[in-house]
């Protein structure tokens, strides 16, 4: 792996801008994030985005900017309105915080986060940054609770419904550049999902997957595991999951559901009978601990990954507590140089594989705005 | 909804065909199994199948006729060995009974159960059985708990890793056969698994499988509630929710990885310290009907649909209890005609609807064996 020398000195000023009208509450939630994330982190600084009245609050905070915008996406705007009708959206603006405004000149901010609309949020960020050279698709990659009491990587999370080999080896790249930057692991496991760990499993994308994983393997570009299951999510067998955005999309929102579902049984259970409410206060230290384990806002702050910047979204029903972990999550990120990372991996892996850029992949989705 | 008389008269006679050699445990699980699901129905007979000395105990019991078979399929024997190898296998032997021996006979039995390998049972299955007229593929269905203390009914879970529009249409006539033969109802809604519930979303085999379906339901053949999402399976929005077998086999494994580590980290909890020790005994009795409330024990035994005859499939590493849950489901679906109502539904919508079985589609995995 030859990971340039600028890749793995960690950035000492990192500027994270923030769409704080995103997500299903906007600022309520967003600003009090922002103020618990600067009391906890000492270096960083913050680049709000949002309407004057909105940051108002924030005016007078320190290692704050405050940057107007006059529009707010909705959360069911369509692609098409954030992208053509609101120009001057938080997030749009947000977005631009990563642009250099000229040759030469440093971006206002290292690492965008928004808790925004999910489909509008990669729209706008693809029209805004453009891709990465050698990635056709950009990727939406975040993290779920293991049995090893770390976290399994999992990509893609619905940017893309249907993938090629390809793309699936891309996603294999950038994942394993975010887990090296993020968890400081230099030699993160792929395992690419499918219905069975046997080569022979799968469609016929998936078997030439492996093949370009096993490759790229081979030559020492990433450290491929081989295939995984559904459950290995969970078992914690690879530091990172690779599958099409469809597929990703299901596995996540099942996890989710049977998660919830079984959270408000035991909640039921315990509130079912007198006895059983008493037996819930004896139990009260140990159900907290457990619940505090297994609490989906510790793991909140998905990586858009793929673009020429650095852009993480938020859940959008996310609280204070779970949109500062997104604050956070991406502060580690820029600070430890992702952007650069994801470019020299891409960069070694596709060169040495001998690949081009898939035809009919770049761009095609997002028209100009 | 035209279902022929016959369809809706239960059956009042019925024989399960038992795989008695099957799954990681084989005759120590089946056979405990079949002698409990004996006793709780006074009506049921069993075929039991098996070598000899396997099924010696079982020689006299009531309401049993024995089958000897000299092989038995193993766990990890591929489709091949199964198939062509394996001819006098109790997997095989078992299935045969559901085929009539000559013109205006009886078959032996009216359902087969196996907690065999699943890829080896599809096989001979198919191979042994033929699909139905108008069904390209069959199909395995599964039930997965939900919210409102029932069950979601989802298939494919793992027969087809690519499925176009028109199986995705023929699970969905199947699962509304199964779910009225199984539950009762009448007009059991169907969800199509996507990444949103918007019209627009998700691949274009999946966004024409949803135009198939609203012709569908528009003519009355099937109740078609729109695109549903992962954790939709878990809220019961819909009895049943139709996916290609990749997602499928994805969604499932994913779910019982998850449910299982959870289940760990609820006994770690409770055993951490002494007074987690203390708390569990007193809330032992909560816990135990949250316990009996998930245990995916009681929805063991998947449908293989589509197939000439009624197959179930059993977990490999179902216990007594559970591999007797299978039987019970096999049973109710034969009591019920399910066979007869599949074949039906699937007359009445292909018909309507004016499909050809699709090109390519039908047995084209199995060869001669």
């Amino acid at each position: 792996m030859s990971l340039s020398q600028s890749a793995l000195t960690p950035l000492s000023r990192v500027r994270v801008a923030v769409d704080c009208m995103g997500g299903d509450h906007g600022p309520s939630v967003t600003l009090p994030a922002c103020q618990a994330f600067l009391a906890a982190h000492p270096q960083a600084e913050l680049v709000l985005v949002g309407t004057p009245e909105a940051l108002a609050p924030a005016a007078s905070w320190p290692r704050v900017t405050c940057v107007h915008a006059s529009e707010t996406v909705l959360m069911d705007d369509t692609v098409e309105v954030a992208l053509r009708r609101k120009r001057d959206s938080s997030m749009r603006v947000a977005i631009n915080q990563l642009k250099a405004s000229g040759e030469g000149a440093e971006p206002l901010a290292h690492v965008c986060v928004s808790a925004g609309n999910t489909g509008a949020l990669m729209a706008v960020a693809r029209y805004v940054l453009k891709t990465l050279d050698g990635i056709d698709r950009p990727a939406i990659a975040t993290v779920m609770p293991n049995r090893l009491d770390g976290f399994t990587t999992v990509l893609d999370l619905g940017a893309n419904v249907d993938c090629s080999a390809e793309h699936l080896l891309q996603f294999a790249v950038m994942g394993s550049a975010l887990v090296g930057a993020v968890s400081g692991k230099a030699d993160p496991s792929v395992g690419l999902l499918n219905i069975g760990e046997e080569v022979i499993k799968g469609s016929d994308t998936i078997k030439r997957a492996g093949e370009l994983l096993r490759e790229a393997a081979a030559r020492g570009h990433l450290h491929f595991h081989g295939n995984v299951e559904g459950d290995d999510i969970f078992k914690g067998t690879t530091d990172i999951v690779v599958c099409d955005g469809f597929v990703g999309n299901v596995a996540l929102k099942t996890a989710e559901g049977l998660a919830s579902m079984l959270g408000d049984m035991i909640r039921q259970e315990f509130t079912r009978t007198p006895f059983a409410k008493f037996a819930a206060l004896i139990a009260l230290p140990v159900l907290r601990h457990f619940k505090t384990r297994v609490d989906p806002r510790r793991l909140n702050g998905a990586a858009l990954l793929g673009l020429r910047g650095l852009v993480f979204k938020s859940h959008g029903s996310a609280d204070a507590f779970g949109f500062e972990q997104a604050l956070t999550r991406a502060y580690d990120a820029a600070r430890n140089r992702l952007l650069d990372r994801v470019h020299d991996r891409i960069l070694d892996t596709l060169q040495a594989l001998n690949a081009q850029p898939v035809a009919g992949g770049a761009d095609d989705t997002v028209q100009a705005a």
